[in-house]
């Protein structure tokens, strides 16, 4: 999908997560919170099962943002990030950005990034992504 | 360090990452932006040579307060970052984390977290957690 990087530009990105991405993020960030590892620790939780790393899931934002959305680049300022509702291997999310200002004096840029559950349509993660790319702003 | 979870008190963690760390947590989200993996083409960008995913340099917030501050039982609500200097593999940094308030009927926290260089003591990641945890709070 090729969209022009102008405001209100939206692009859509569907993924999901395997246990094993799961495990793969927690070696490599050290973060072994049992509730996304442990199934019989987060059966104890309101959650019931494990969860994917609030980070895990949001870093759907910079891979879009860095490698097709605007792109190769892309050098990130900023992220904001609500986690809404927890996120679970092995089901569908969409993510969804949308430019809501450029600033082309500094080549920047202000995007919202959301994740909502492909099938129930409920978002897991709001927030907003500040962005440079001189080739794409 | 064990660190009593009340208003005002500090928490600080040491860490770096090596290059197969940066390697792999491309491979785990999928961002492949050269910038972070190609040397070649980092030389040609301002920061000249590759930088750390800002998601990697802030994954410490999520191992830290879902492992060790305040630690297991940890629900993270929300993180804000502010990506202000480039970060580099196998250079020490140091992860501070500041409670800033706290609300007992809800069991939640915000807590300031910022990342400085050891060496030169210049910030390089400054942003907001927000944090539910039962037990601690």
């Amino acid at each position: 999908m090729n969209v022009e990087p102008i405001v209100g530009s939206r692009f859509i990105h569907i993924f999901q997560f395997s246990q094993a991405d799961v495990e793969a993020f927690a070696k490599v960030t050290g973060d072994t919170n049992p509730l996304h590892l442990d199934a019989e620790y987060a059966a104890t939780t309101v959650f019931k099962r494990p969860i994917i790393h609030g980070m895990l899931g949001s870093s759907v934002f910079t891979k879009v943002l860095g490698t097709e959305f605007p792109g190769y680049g892309s050098v990130y300022l900023g992220q904001t990030m609500d986690f809404l509702r927890p996120m679970f291997v092995d089901i569908e999310y969409e993510a969804v950005f949308t430019i809501q200002s450029i600033n082309p004096d500094k080549h920047t840029a202000t995007i919202s990034t959301e994740i909502l559950d492909k099938q129930t349509r409920k978002a897991t993660t709001r927030g907003m992504a500040t962005l440079m790319n001189r080739e794409k702003f």
